[in-house]
């Protein structure tokens, strides 16, 4: 939370129809149960599918183009997560990507370990022709992709930092440029017209391009089970299909902020604290999700 | 349960054998520890394989046919789930069911999404040639499924309803006919002279192609895990490797009935209903879950 | 425990070191969060890293060599398991193993299922040129190893057990042997100048080519639950990132050993047993996991 700025502070009173958007966004999807499509790593496929199921949605998840292409037709929104590359990715994700722009089809960007070897380098500069409506990642991640865009000419140059695999060593607000640069881009060059940017960590950052929201909260615990930030990016397809792009990430960020504090709670471990935010994800309210404290800016 | 026809119900006093092999299947499996290998979707492989070894099986996961063939020389029954399809499965998947049918190694087909994808369709009619020895499906992927392979003139020209993902549009009664036409076709042109179909849903139905028995219970809370029909149709292969397809058909799915309503009353959201259902697959007993209404007609 | 030889058993008095090196090793886990990659199977790889995480280190997953052998620069040690096998691994895992040979980075092999397919059997033996630093299995894995390698004249001719899949068919006293080979010859050959060899099992074995250390304990639910084995693996890897192979290997097992044991008291079945396992894997302190008896000859 701000000090500094106090009067930039979203209440209740100040910007209701954020709130209700949010909430409207939680209770929709647990109303239609909107499927999200998801093209995803291996180490976290099943928790971002339990995930999108406890928040309400609906998963299925592909890796032919055209069961993916197929599938596009009923999802309201992807969810392409470039961990765990095989081969045929490379062709796969640029051919996936295309098909989404050419139908406006909405879809959630995880460039996981962005930095780290040459196909995935490739896969996601291919992606600069046919962006994303959000993106999801940590801080390294932004910055990393901000940079393979060339979005900015000292970015382009300099020499970003080596994720430490698939954990960030940057930290949120180092990223908030990048993802700024990076929502611009997409809202301008995308399908869609609008889009989201949101960079996970101790106080996560979610940007249009425009304003800056910060949401603290969550766990710490968050980061000692693998898939927590997966799960997160496949939720926020769950909202992203009933939802505006800001909305979405804004609504996921905060449904896992306030499950991680409730299953920090609840557990004993990694291992209860995976089950406990899976309940969590189930049974928190549209108002414990929309009430929290957003500093805007 | 069918009001009309209470004298169709089976009970203990009526028809002691069905019964008595449901329970034979459960202690049998318990007391061999049976093989059944699966090549599964990536969402779900993990509950398959821990939903197996916990109904008192052995699990073995492959996708390369050499690795496959090898070890259906060690495994009774195999569990084939075309979720999850990556290119090389067009040509493995039809390898694998022709090994299977020209030895007679009894197989599990769940056709998971049938209906959506070419590669996917490709593979399913391929297995018109070599038929399962059991399919066990949503009510949308039974149906597609009989058109696909042409069983019904109908049915091969009607306009199949989309499958809304890897959830089922459709309700089991109008599945009825479809898995009948299956299930007597596998059981003519397989190579074990019987089959059985099983069908989720709220109340889940198996037929031999003769008989329909309807299976009620289980917990609405298996729709919010992923991979409760798919570790169901791994556990049917368990059974099958020890018992008749109708009979492990029948028994498994009663197996996940009584599981789930177990599993339901000892959770709090979908996370804790996960771990609940593989202590309950372990816990039950052979006669909890002989001794369920069945509906036979 | 050995009745025969009670005073090679190690206290904390006779060999302080070998104690004072598992509890640093455990300590250094989670004071620095190493990272180690992993090249696993897709059905535990959720927990493979879930595990990895609760002991105290970080997890990548990768399966393109460019992937690896980036992230293998900014990984303490890699972790290695040929289950489900795919096309593209006959060429990809010689590539790896021969870039972790020729930079000296250090290396767990699971060679689970050794002995199943010509895929996997051509991949095992293409890994003595560049072997790893570690090897952890149960006893019928380590066997088939050993003849694959041809370490011992009469093993090479010898009529190996048939592995029931990726069950061990063969008890870890018959095991000893062929690890004690398998250790030496990697020493010997392998980048390190010197390697361990563990053998999972009701009592587990550490063999550094020369001593064979005996640790019991653990829970007989392990076998029931689908990833313990490679979990153990990956923990290894973990360890290894800041210990040499023979105490990475002892703390990992040791770890388990006490987490197992734990988390069968905590459990109701195989659902909560693997729960529990993760938290325990989190909560066991360094001196719990030294402290346990070994037995050393």
């Amino acid at each position: 939370m701000s000090e500094e700025s106090p009067n930039t502070r979203i209440s209740p009173q100040t910007q209701p129809s954020l709130r209700e958007q949010i909430a409207d966004a939680v209770r929709t999807v647990r109303e239609t149960t909107p499927l999200a499509q998801s093209f995803t790593n291996f180490v976290t496929i099943n928790l971002v599918a339990n995930a999108q199921l406890a928040a309400g949605g609906a998963a299925a998840m592909s890796f032919l183009p055209d069961d993916i292409i197929d599938t596009a037709t009923i999802s309201g929104a992807d969810y392409i997560n470039v961990g765990t590359l095989l081969p045929f990715y490379k062709d796969a994700l640029p051919q996936v990507a295309r098909a989404f722009h050419n139908t406006g089809h909405p879809w959630v960007l995880d460039p996981v370990a962005a930095g780290i070897g040459e196909t995935r380098t490739a896969i996601l500069q291919s992606f600069k022709r046919y962006p994303p409506t959000v993106i999801r990642g940590n801080a390294s991640e932004i910055i990393a992709l901000d940079a393979m865009w060339g979005l900015n000419e000292e970015s382009a140059t300099a020499t970003a930092s080596k994720p430490a695999g698939v954990e960030s060593v940057d930290d949120v607000e180092s990223a908030i440029a990048p993802a700024q640069r990076l929502a611009w881009f997409m809202a301008r060059h995308g399908a869609n017209g609008t889009a989201a940017v949101a960079v996970s960590g101790a106080t996560d950052m979610v940007t249009d391009g425009e304003h800056v929201y910060r949401l603290a909260g969550g766990s710490a615990m968050m980061t000692k089970i693998t898939g927590a930030g997966c799960s997160l990016g496949g939720v926020t397809a769950v909202y992203l299909a009933v939802a505006q792009p800001l909305i979405a990430a804004i609504a996921a960020t905060s449904l896992y902020n306030t499950a991680g504090e409730i299953a920090e709670k609840r557990s004993n471990g990694p291992g209860s604290f995976q089950v406990a935010l899976l309940d969590a994800l189930w049974n928190v309210t549209a108002e414990e999700v929309a009430d929290r404290a957003i500093d805007m800016r």
